[in-house]
């Protein structure tokens, strides 16, 4: 049986040290993140995750969701009172508004939380996730009466939200959707439709289940320019504002997927349904756009929290089971055989993953950092440049992350040999569940074309040059440093690599775009790089400096300074091949005819 | 649901034209093997994959295996009928000897048609694969009865054939099992003991199994030098050599695997079961090589097979879904869309898995003649030479092509986007079949060690010498031809790349081992990626000359060229990469603690 031990003193590292958050604590919300209120927090969660959620994931996963002949779902065993348990200690609320019920802590710290709840049990936290992301949808764009109705009940957890936008014919391209909503004379709207892939789309723990639908007027242009956005409660408010009459959506049939078993991904049929339009006509897809970015960055922790879970019982198991010897001579000569850690090629698996996990966690915590800082900080030139900063870093975080992160588990579950693909030691789930990761929220090679195709050229390219100047700068801080040289070398080579990518789509991808289609997974894998290399620089600077202070935890600041040096021997050195698939441009990739696949 | 089209013009390409077969019609086997003939059973054997195993790939991984109460074992609905038309057909003799019925054809076409096998169903092709396994090892090593008693019912399919070596406490370091074998007197022995993941360890295909055992005797010496092997029927041979009474082997359960759930994948239980001697004593380990060589390369071809058939469906997939517009301008202007194969991106993927596929394949075939030659050629020189090349080849064959293939199959999967994430498509359970092949006949990182640490030091080294010569003037060769630069030239730096990192191995390994265990994988990686490029630049050479002369299917050809061209700008690149983790030593991979992981 698979464990978790939530990487508390990992995440309060990166949080004080590394992200040094006490610097805002003039900005909403920051002055109550006090280093005890943190460790408070992520303790408690900490101990919610591992005890509650943790000990249902691999039973969630043989159980899975059921739907019932009246179009009822019932998730897992124990998944409702987890969820119960969840909303009673107001985890729901911790970032959320003040003024509709939640903590307003930053979302700095509510991504820590996320990342371990994930770990525990990816298939429950997404219930929660894609609430959070309905809410934030709403919040932007709803209305005062829409905000009052849904957002506090949704804050508190009693009701759940979803986003429908998927259709059997199309996904990524939104624009083709047919979903149609009817003005009424009562001022809503009658919503008539299939919806697929809708996760958390029906299922037994919530009161109501807030969708929101996009689909189009009558008078729609064609295209993404003709999507509204609708919200369709599946129990239709009464003048309380009680969940009353049953909506006219409900279940058509629960897909039967690779993973996240434990989440009920539904087909959702509208008949009909009563909804309201949020914000304007033929705006819905920016407004689900504010919930897509927020759900992508969730996506990348996915990534994060389940190569760490997995990379965990990996090294557990690699310490306990014997077999072989050391190359070196035996380890353990009084035994039959030494522990499979004192092999290197073992190691080498657990340290790729030990190197991304933290990397990782630095930059999708920095990002976490740049939401609340876009939000709240107290000038618009700073709210600009961290909004910049987050919207490049989007893209990397999701694409990146969860590609890796699928490695990383894969990887993870190569360490027990046979025992990886048996069910019973879980291994094989982390993997399945990592899988999804890739795809959903804009499959990666979407993220990669919103990188080089949009999110790159933006503004003339403002975000992406304050990003290089930002990791120019820390390595010209750093320059006099000798202790700093063997990550700072390797970082800037690194970014020689992407700022040479850059202008080579500068020059060839206006000319011809297919090179920059052509170029854009692989680009957005080089920037993943440069990304966590800056954050593993800067975390070695802290260690080195904890370290010379003999400060802390001495052991812990050796352990990062050896990961470092992982990550910049071993993962910095790809950036040189990732350069060559950019700078080959289209023609390889696009030579060959389509029937001749 | 999937298809599956054999690759048959690829594969005849590859055995006249490329490795030219007919140049050994003086070989036993090649005579019969004419282009008429080859082209003939390829057909025949595209035919019975496609149109009877592809059909119960999906539903058999959905039905999976039974075990019933009585520890009988049932295999998915259909594939009992199938199996007895595969022995109808004659497959299983393909390749095996005529004296004992086999059509004594070359192992090289016995290659193409495991591929296609495992392409349409895996789970069903690892029933005659382990049987072929079997008969190699009671071939080289069983006494003159064993093999009249054994080998022709194995050969004709009637029997099946296992390999037990696993026990719960150990796989990969055999020197600690504990199964017994007490000598009786009448020259058996009484095996007992416990054996896990046994692939098509129990199953109602054939009317007896035959389990080959690795189990110790009383006098047995500590380690792996005191392994013997045996030979354990289900139902013991009675005096007609027919199955007669049942032995006391059965099946305790069926494992819970990700994947393969068409393989009964047992646990065995030996309760005094009756066996007999295979070989010298104490020598079994060895005996079972023979048989665990023919495993892996079956096993590299698993990653072959599976990204051939997830490329298929993924290029069909691409050329039916519309969504979103082509980035040089819409191609089907009067639909909703253009279909996905437009989008660079998409084809990224698609090329990786083709470049991949058919340069594994190329390189799995030449083993292939390789292991026929080393059997067969008419020189002790020729013999040894090829016997060299394919033990050289044999852990990279296996480690990369199946690490590799099953990234392809992922991709190939990522081409469906949400659809692939859902069962009915079929592209996830590509993934998980690909999965074990990884990790079954000794891990991936058991390859990587047994290249570095024994294959490249045997003899002085003079199975990767002589390799480098034959890419060395393979260059030299070509090195005046304009149209062949654009291949040789990357092949070249990527052998400098691969050399100068055998000169570190030879440096540094020595000094101290954990630097061989940390440079093994990207080592093999490295090599695997010379070998493809070596046959990619002579499969380029073949093309050219066929266009030159205005010969063949054009088309085939250019095409040939195109995805010649990708490998050599989007592959072999990744060399640098690879060199920079070998070079970087066991340092950064061994300095953390075991217990700080």
């Amino acid at each position: 049986m698979p464990t978790y031990r939530a990487p508390v003193k990992d995440m309060t590292f990166l949080l004080h040290d590394v992200l040094q958050i006490d610097r805002y604590s003039n900005l909403p919300g920051f002055a109550e993140a006090t280093p005890d209120t943190v460790t408070a927090i992520l303790d408690e969660a900490a101990k919610f995750c591992e005890g509650v959620l943790q000990p249902l994931n691999q039973s969630g996963d043989a159980e899975g969701c059921t739907r019932h002949d009246d179009g009822s779902v019932t998730t897992p065993t124990g998944f409702k009172a987890a969820y119960d348990r969840y909303v009673e200690l107001g985890f729901g609320g911790l970032t959320q508004d003040p003024d509709y019920g939640g903590q307003g802590l930053p979302h700095v710290l509510g991504f820590a939380f996320e990342e371990m709840m994930i770990s525990a049990n990816m298939a429950f936290a997404m219930y929660p996730g894609l609430t959070a992301g309905a809410i934030a949808c709403l919040s932007a764009t709803g209305s005062d009466e829409q905000k009052r109705a849904y957002v506090p009940k949704m804050v508190e957890g009693t009701w759940t939200g979803t986003m429908n936008l998927t259709e059997p014919h199309c996904g990524t391209d939104l624009g083709m959707i047919r979903t149609k909503a009817e003005p009424q004379d009562d001022g809503s709207y009658k919503i008539s439709g299939q919806k697929i892939y809708i996760s958390a789309g029906e299922h037994d723990l919530s009161e109501n289940i807030v969708h929101l639908v996009l689909a189009k007027l009558p008078d729609a242009p064609e295209g993404t320019r003709g999507i509204s956005l609708f919200v369709v409660p599946k129990f239709i408010l009464d003048d309380a504002g009680e969940p009353g009459e049953r909506n006219a959506v409900s279940c058509g049939s629960i897909e039967h997927k690779m993973g996240i078993h434990g989440n009920a991904t539904c087909v959702l049929n509208y008949d009909g349904a009563k909804g309201w339009l949020v914000g304007e006509p033929h705006k819905g897809l920016k407004a689900m756009f504010i919930m897509m970015n927020a759900a992508r960055l969730g996506v990348g922790l996915q990534g994060i929290a389940l190569s760490e879970v997995a990379y965990q019982n990996a090294a557990d198991y690699a310490r306990d089971r014997i077999q072989g010897r050391s190359l070196s001579g035996a380890k353990d000569p009084d035994a039959k055989a030494d522990p499979i850690i004192v092999h290197p090629d073992v190691r080498r698996m657990l340290m790729d993953a030990r190197a991304f996990n933290e990397g990782a966690r630095a930059v999708a915590l920095w990002g976490g950092l740049l939401v609340d800082l876009a939000e709240k900080a107290q000038s618009e030139e700073e709210r600009q440049e961290a909004d910049d900063l987050i919207s490049l870093l989007t893209p990397v975080i999701k694409g990146v992350f969860t590609d890796r992160g699928f490695e990383c588990a894969t990887q993870a579950q190569q360490v027990f040999g046979g025992a990886g693909y048996i069910r019973e030691y879980g291994m094989e789930q982390f993997v399945r569940d990592a899988r999804i990761a890739m795809i959903y929220e804009g499959t990666n090679g979407v993220q990669a074309l919103d990188l080089v195709g949009r999110k790159l050229a933006k503004d003339n390219g403002r975000a992406v040059r304050a990003y290089f100047k930002l990791v120019e700068d820390f390595c010209a801080d750093h320059k006099d440093d000798a202790e700093m040289a063997e990550f700072t070398a390797p970082l800037q080579a690194a970014l020689g690599d992407l700022q040479a990518c850059t202008m080579w789509l500068m020059q060839n991808a206006m000319k011809a775009p297919d090179n920059a289609g052509a170029a854009s997974t692989p680009y957005m894998h080089l920037m993943g790089l440069v990304v966590m290399g800056h954050m593993w620089a800067k975390m070695a600077k802290v260690a080195l400096t904890r370290l010379d202070e003999g400060s802390g935890d001495m052991a812990f600041h050796e352990n990062k300074l050896i990961t470092a040096r992982y990550f910049a021997k071993h993962m910095l050195p790809e950036t040189g091949g990732l350069r060559a698939k950019v700078e080959a441009g289209a023609d390889p990739v696009m030579a060959l005819a389509a029937d001749a696949f």
